[in-house]
Order: C-alpha cells, then sequence, then structure tokens
C-alpha cells in the first residue's frame, strides 16, 4: 500500500487517556462540557501537542480550532480531519475525543516519518458539538458552514443565562478566523464512535458511513374527551389508549422499512389527573431512513393509522409536519478511499449510514466529507460507562490515516 | 302510594336556575367554587328558602349546613336529604345543586301540604364536594364522617395560599356544630346526575345506586435503556414502546370484568427529548369495579402481562400498589326503598353502582345511605354544557320524596 505511516495505536490510547484525566467524572467518564473551564484546558493540551509537531493553530470567532500542517503546495485546498473534545455532562472518554486524537496521531506519523504531502493537512477541533449546555448541537461545524449565522450562535444561552459568545472570549478561545473558511476544505474524514451495537454484533472493526439519514419529524395531537376515572367504559374516548396504537404504529413503520428509524420521545397529557380519562396527548415522532421514499412511506403509514383509529375510537387525530431534514449524502470518492483504506489492511467492513448527527453531516453540505465507525461496548454512548478497545481505535486510525494520505498525496521527494 | 306529596318539578326547576344565577359563567354553567363570596350568596339564598318553611339552619365548624324540620317526634334520628352547592371552575347547573334543590322542593313540599313525619327530616349541603380549590375533594362529609379531622380540613390551603379556615370565617359560614354530630343520622338519600352517560342511552330516568365501586390504585415504573433517535431498531430497549402495550392491558383487563373501570390518567417520560429513546416511563393505573375479587383479577392481569413485555422487550417492569380504597355497600333498606318509590310512580330504574366518588360514598361508612342517579345529556359533567331536562330533574325528585317520607314516616293525625 501507498501509506503504512508509522501511526501507533499505543501513543493514540495514551492520548485518549492523558485527555480523559480533564474533568473525569467519578464514573470513569468525562463532564467536560463547551465552553468551560475543563474546554479550555483541553484544547491548550491540544494546541500544545500541535504545536510540539509544528502545525500552525489558528481558531475562528466560534471557537472552531484548526491544526494545520503545510502541504507541498499551500495553495491546495486541506484535506481535514476533525471531531470534537466537548463531552456531555455525563460522557464518555471517546465521543468525539477519537476522531481528534486519531487525527492529531495521524499528524504525529507524518511529523515523525518526515512524510510531506501534496495538500495542506488540518485538524478540526469543532466548538459544541454536543448541544447539552448550548441547545442545539454542532454549532460551530454550523456556523462554519452557514447553517447558522456567527450572531445568533454567539447569542445562545445556557441554562444559567450565560451566553456562547461571553463564554467563548472567558475561556480565552474566541479566535479570528472567519469560519467560513472552513467551507474550502478539499476533504473531510471524521472518525467517531459507532454509538450503535451493529458492529459490535456483527464482529467488524470499522463502519464506513457513506451517508447521514433524512430524518422527518411530527407532531401528533389525539383529542378524545375528558371523563371521570370512574364512568364506565363503554361511552369513553380515552385519547391515552387511543394514542398508545399510534405510538405503537411509529416502531412497526420503522421495522416495515427495513433500515428506519422511529422513536416517540416526548408525550404530554392533559388533563395529567390519575382519576381523569385524558382529553389529549401530544406526542414527538422522530423518522429517520436513509431513503427519502421509504421515509415519506413511513410518515403516509402513521398518518393512515391515525385515520383508522379515529374511526375505531371517536377521537380526532392531528398530525402535523413538524421538521425535515434532507438525506446527505456524503462523498462517493472518499467513501471509495475508505474503501480501499480498509481493504489495503485487511480489516473487514460494512457500509452504513449515521442516523446520529455529527459535525461530519454539517460539513458535507459543503465539502466532500466521510466518516469512519468504530465499534463501541453495547452501543453505550453518551454516558460515562462508554467503552471501545485498544484494537478498535487503532484500526479505525490506520483506515483514516492511509485514507487521509492517499487522498492529500504524498510528494513526491524532488 | 302512601306518598304523593305535592312535590313541583317546575318549581324546582326555577329554584335550579335561581340558584345558577349566582356565579354563572358567559357559557351558561357556573363557578362557584367553595368558599369564594359566590359560595356565601348561594348558602345564604338556600337559607332563606329554608327559613322560608320554618325550618332551622345549624352550621357546623367545616361549614356543613343543615337544614331541619322538626319530626313529630324530635328525639329520633333525622332522615336526611343533601348533596353540594359548590361547582369547578367550569362547571354546570346541576352537580351538587339539583341534589340539594331537590331536597329543599321535598321540604316545600312536606311544609305546603303541612304533612308532619315521625322522624325530622334534614337536609344537608356538604362543604367543598368538588376539591377544584381546596384538595381533597368531599371535604365537608369527609370531616363529618371522621375520614379527615377538623384540624386538617382547616388547615387546606388553595393554590394563593389561602386556607380553608380563614377563608370559611371570611365568608360567614363558620359554625359552632360539632360536624361528628352528622354521624347520628338515620338514613342519607343523595340525588346526583349520573356524571356517565348510560340513563341517557338505555332511555331510563332513574339510576338507583347500591355501592360505591372499589378502587385499586396502581404506579408502573417501566425501565429501558436510554438511545438515540437515530440508533438502529434491533438493539432498542424501548421504554415508552413497551409501556404503550402495559397501559393497553389497563383496558383491555377493565372491559374483560365486566363493568371494571381502567383509567391511565398520568405518564411522565425521561429523558423526555424528542430524539431521544425514552429510558424510563412512568404512569398511574386508577382500576375500579364493584366486585373486589374481579379488581383483584384486573390488577393481576397487569401484573401478568408486565411479565411477559418485561420477556419480550428486555425493560424491567415495575407494578406498586399505590392505594386501594374498599367496596362501599349502600344500604339494602333505603335501595329497597328506593326501588318501591320508583316502582310506585311507574319510573323503569336501573340499580348501578357509583364509579364516582359522592358525599353519599363517604357518608355510607357512618350512615346507612343510598343514592338516586338522573340522567345527564351525553354523559357530560364538569363542564358548563352540563345539562339536563326538567323531566329529569322531576324523576329524580319524586323518586327522592317518595322514599325520604317512607323512610321518615308520616305521623298518623292525633
Amino acid at each position: 500500500m501507498s501509506s503504512n505511516l508509522p501511526v501507533s495505536g499505543a501513543r493514540l490510547w495514551d492520548s485518549l487517556m492523558e485527555m480523559a484525566k480533564i474533568d473525569a467524572t467519578a464514573k470513569g467518564g468525562n463532564n467536560r462540557q463547551t465552553l468551560t473551564d475543563g474546554d479550555a484546558r483541553a484544547r491548550g493540551l491540544l494546541r500544545s501537542w500541535g504545536e510540539a509537531l509544528g502545525c500552525t493553530v489558528s481558531v475562528d470567532r466560534v471557537g472552531n480550532m484548526v491544526l494545520r500542517r503545510e502541504g507541498r503546495d499551500p495553495s491546495r485546498a486541506p484535506v481535514a480531519m476533525g471531531s470534537h473534545l466537548d463531552t456531555q455532562p455525563t460522557g464518555g472518554r471517546f465521543d468525539g475525543v477519537l476522531g481528534v486524537l486519531a487525527g492529531l496521531e495521524v499528524l504525529r506519523a507524518l511529523h515523525e516519518s518526515g512524510t510531506e504531502t501534496e495538500a495542506p493537512v488540518v485538524l478540526v477541533n469543532w466548538t459544541n458539538e454536543e448541544g447539552a449546555r448550548f441547545s442545539p448541537p454542532m454549532m460551530g461545524s454550523g456556523a462554519a458552514m452557514g447553517i447558522f449565522t456567527e450572531e445568533e450562535v454567539l447569542a445562545k444561552q445556557d441554562p444559567e443565562g450565560l451566553t456562547f459568545g461571553d463564554e467563548l472570549r472567558r475561556i480565552g478561545w474566541r479566535g479570528e478566523a472567519d469560519p467560513a473558511e472552513l467551507r474550502k476544505l478539499a476533504a473531510y474524514f471524521e472518525l467517531h464512535i459507532e454509538q450503535g451495537p451493529i458492529l459490535e454484533k456483527e464482529g467488524l472493526p470499522i463502519g464506513i458511513v457513506d451517508r447521514g439519514l433524512a430524518q422527518f419529524w411530527l407532531e401528533v395531537t389525539v383529542a378524545g374527551e375528558e371523563a371521570h376515572g370512574g364512568s364506565a367504559m363503554g361511552p369513553r374516548r380515552d385519547a391515552m389508549m387511543a394514542a398508545t396504537y399510534l405510538v405503537q404504529e411509529v416502531e412497526t413503520a420503522a421495522l416495515a422499512a427495513g433500515e428506519g428509524r422511529g422513536t416517540v420521545g416526548r408525550l404530554t397529557v392533559q388533563p395529567d389527573s390519575r382519576n381523569v380519562v385524558p382529553s389529549r396527548i401530544w406526542f414527538s415522532v422522530d423518522f429517520r431512513h436513509g431513503d427519502p421514499e421509504a421515509l415519506d412511506g413511513m410518515v403516509k403509514r402513521v398518518k393512515d393509522r391515525a385515520k383508522e383509529i379515529e374511526a375505531e375510537r371517536g377521537v380526532s387525530i392531528d398530525v402535523k409536519d413538524f421538521w425535515y431534514s434532507p438525506l446527505t449524502p456524503f462523498s462517493e470518492d472518499l467513501v471509495a478511499a475508505l474503501k480501499r483504506a480498509a481493504e489495503g489492511r485487511n480489516l473487514p467492513y460494512k457500509i452504513m449510514p449515521t442516523g446520529i448527527g455529527h459535525d461530519a453531516v454539517y460539513v458535507a453540505r459543503e465539502v466532500p466529507t466521510a466518516m469512519i465507525f468504530c465499534p463501541c461496548e453495547g452501543g453505550i454512548s453518551h454516558n460515562e460507562a462508554e467503552s471501545i478497545t485498544p484494537e478498535w481505535a487503532e484500526a479505525g486510525l490506520v483506515v483514516l490515516a492511509d485514507a487521509v494520505l492517499a487522498t492529500a498525496g504524498r510528494a513526491v521527494p524532488a
């Protein structure tokens, strides 16, 4: 193979464990939320590691940090790697961090081996991927790609009323660069834990992610009639009972659609009293699918079932389209580069979509993008128990390294 | 028949409409919550009507008012009628008021016809039946029957922090009588709207209520595993989906048990986010049945189904016994008296339980008790649209009058 950069899985693991000391929790995870003192320390550690390799470090106006290793041709658009160092309040040691520190390990290997690339190679640490402190998530990549304006991002408040902009300045990571510069990348690769159990179950070390699923969110209101809990069953128009059948249809429709996902994550009851038959149930539906037509079919199925339930139970049901996010196809060229890298290392892989939002899903709107998934134990993430093996981390690392070098191009010695 | 007191359905209706003027709402109902100025005006109107008949009016320390028409033998325990004049915030004109003013009409007919009864006949207006302003409901009858202490009742606060005791004094209806005196009644009859649609549907003008249903309340917690809304369906342990099947079993068990009632009136979701598969669902179950064994069967059915769902869906389900209220049998003698009264008037009737709490259900613990139900349109109550016909009101009135006179005994002229 063309690559065989001397990347070190052991050094990557050591760096992961070193980073995990910052804002470690008693249960073995991390609480290193965005724009906290811990985030600043994590950023500082990454900067020092990057500067030790001779990388330049720049920061943009929403705090995205970029480590740049110059290419033979500085005018070429950079090939990028990246992810995020911020965590959930009870987060794990690998979600986001793996992608950043695997990128760092690629830079280290390039540096140590004296390998020159044609294009510059950069590593991006995106601000506030998690969205736990400042909502919504993926704010740094969203601002860079023009999905959010800088102004709205800087004005966001945390639950204590502190603004993103003030906190960014307070921790010393408000930079001068224009976030929109990051739209000019030649390629973006992100290694991330799967946050699901498929790879582990199928015994595969690598997932190559070729698209972000399309999403269709609904809001459903079931209106029945309030009645006393002592009233006879026959005449009831119980909104709760009617709603349960439609909630079940969300699951049924997702299962019937193959790789669909269906979630009812919120549900409220009126009037919310133990001995009163509910008059009104409201619930949310989050539908996802890799095929927009199949997604529409799931939505239609719920709307049709709602009509049946209305007729069966004398309730009225309103199914409202709430939000739609189109399918995000990743770059065919970069997916092909990842396949070649995995095959070159004899690592079995699976082509799969991501149903979960990642910085890569936003970046893909402006930049050729692909992702690598690494298995995680039990599919658990956003949890202090989140865990991967050093072998899995190393497999993801070598595929990333080979694909980046192939894409950036090894400069031929003069 | 022995009775044929000259009760007047028209006069009852006029009184109902007169009372409905106090705190009338724009939509044709009433907002006359307990211990408000409107409640004081309603009490004053009832007192003036009672005093015009020569009744004595006494008030006890929790505000229960008693109009007493003396019997030939003042030492005999009184035969009582009663209900309540307070309403829900968006209440109707008949819930409670019908029972009080039908009792008043019986007193009027006794007075006008110069009929003497062996036992005294009394009419009770219980304080705070509705429980909307001061919770729980049925506080006046509960205090009288020793279910609540006077102290706890007087200390209850409304949502603005005003206490029951202060408000009772403020409106001028704190009396001197001992509420426990009301345990010494010989009999208690309560006419009330059904608050359900059965009588109207079956075309019956009279329901004779022979018992209050036993109640068994449960609290159910379904624990699954939190997962991202984008994660694959296969490995999910979705607490929401699992819970829907158990919620449905509440309805199924109630229907299978004949006259059972099953209600899930509250349900909460954790973590309550649109794109997160719920890890925990909590819900309440209100089960009622006229047969305690059948009630136990309903509970067992839900507990058995919970075990099945645990096995099917990899969740864990905790079903906790929360509250039990035994069957409240009403007096066989008074039920028989009501049957004779209805038959004497050629009014078809149905023997039925009440699944809903009434003052009568508390009174029945200490005093021989029975109830009469009057149909109400569409089964609607606790609503400004609550409605009955003058014919229904009159049918209830004559059955009440005949049963009261038969129970109190018409004094034989000397």
